[in-house]
């Protein structure tokens, strides 16, 4: 059996847990090396939950607003409550007042943040908590150094779930079984990542991140994306370099995607909101070329304040 | 907001539970109104888990072979380790020996038996749970009552992933978020199950249950369902029934059904391992014919040793 493939936010790190709950409305700080969570929570039994994943960097939470916006949408889709921005935002600094140093990878102290809003048990009701940890030395490797990523099918155009909200279209829900598949389906075959295509092979989104390629030709410089919410979950990080972008001057495009697209593009990406741009090294085994120059661009506009 | 939807199963009623971990790899009782899980457990932040509910009446547990063989499929395709069946038999037995009397409602004393087995934590690995409840009055009044349905589009058709092991074709997963949201979506429309659809509104499953309808003309009695493992989950129960029908002179049909199939059938249920049987009164608030001697004698296959 392949060893478990786990997130590099999850690896085994030294972690800050802030629990909101009907006795702690305001959040507390919670000892998460001793269990949390009933066996009958429903975030368990049933995927029943919503998510957000952020980066801090020295002690500030990037595009929160953007975030809480997100989580309010994936909760209102999934009928479930939210804390306020302000109730989060306090939550969150009270946790990160309490955590373990920040990774550096050179861009300053980092944390993951991470917000889950979970059904709870049938008797107690919804909950929230929020997990900072440091961010990871394999974090920084990616940015670095790239990743191989294979192309896996989706088996069906998931624009097609668009129109019926029972499907919790654009939500990020706790039901993440097949993208954690993916990943492990990546890694038996060599590669570090997965990017899931519809029918054609059209490109739709990275296991856990959004795809964004550039094209510099003839003084042109082009930013591509799949078209967001065309059946993929519209990306905080992608939307934030795709603005910074054309400020500074680049032209923008939104899909539809195909790997020869990629193959000839002059950098890709995956993008999200920990790992900021990590260059794609190899899709399918076939090398990409990897532009550090372009790499500490885009990593610059989705740093930048 | 709509009151959040539970499944009958998991109304707050008195738990049993036996955990099977590293450090009790035979099963031991644990209290479940205390927290058993860790925050970082990846059945909960990623649904990264599979499970069965099976029935058992009189302390004795239904197909029990069938399940821990479904189990064992559902493992394989997550690579996830799965306890041995004998190892899951003595778990339940001791989680049964200690469970609060079961429920009844004319079929002997009832309890719902779910067994699941979670990725754990990143440093702990994964781990498996038995957890032993009384069959609520629910979900007695539901078999003799019946329930209304909704039929909602399961936005794609999902046989098209068969081919594809990352998306766990076929595996029973934690990842049931748009199960929920389609049961609650039932709900706000004031009934109680929802069928998926696909495509040309060919009836695929029940949120929770597999759907079987009976056609009984001119002494031809048969039963039909929509063709299983073409996208949907193979149901247990409905391999029971089939099989019994089949000794007891039904012919037996294999999809594709249409709205139209159901609604000029003689008889239409729900079926799964603890509700059995569960007539479908109305259906997108169009009367069905409910037969309650048909109904007895579908029971009966499940319920026959």
């Amino acid at each position: 059996m392949a060893p478990p493939a786990t997130d590099p936010q999850e690896e085994p790190v030294t972690s800050t847990v802030v629990v909101l709950d009907p006795a702690r409305p305001e959040g507390a700080l919670v000892d998460p090396s001793v269990p949390l969570v009933r066996i009958d929570d429903q975030g368990l039994t049933r995927g029943d939950g919503v998510f957000e994943t952020m980066r801090a960097v020295d002690g500030r939470v990037q595009k929160f607003s953007a975030h809480h916006r997100r989580l309010t949408a994936s909760t209102r889709l999934a009928q479930l409550p939210v804390p306020s921005e302000e109730l989060c935002r306090r939550a969150v600094e009270l946790a990160l007042a309490h955590a373990a140093p920040g990774g550096d990878g050179g861009l300053g102290a980092e944390h993951s943040v991470k917000i889950t809003v979970s059904r709870g048990t049938p008797e107690d009701g919804p909950w929230s908590w929020i997990v900072v940890s440091p961010v990871p030395e394999s974090t920084f490797r990616q940015r670095r150094e790239g990743v191989d990523v294979v192309l896996l099918p989706r088996g069906h155009d998931p624009a097609h779930d668009a129109g019926y909200p029972w499907l919790l279209p654009g939500a990020k829900t706790l039901s993440y079984a097949i993208n954690m598949a993916a990943l492990r389906h990546a890694r038996s075959l060599g590669a570090e990542e997965a990017i899931f295509t519809a029918g054609g092979r059209r490109v739709l989104e990275g296991a856990t991140s959004s795809v964004v390629c550039a094209r510099v030709r003839d003084g042109n410089r082009v930013l591509v994306t799949p078209e967001p919410s065309h059946g993929i979950l519209p990306g905080t990080t992608q939307a934030k370099i795709f603005d910074a972008a054309r400020r500074d001057g680049w032209e923008l495009g939104y899909g539809p995607l195909y790997p020869a697209d990629l193959m000839t593009s002059d950098a890709v990406w995956l993008v999200s909101s920990v790992r900021l741009a990590v260059p794609v090294r190899r899709l399918d085994a076939q090398p990409l070329p990897v532009d550090p120059g372009l790499t500490r661009l885009v990593t610059g506009y989705v740093t930048a304040d």
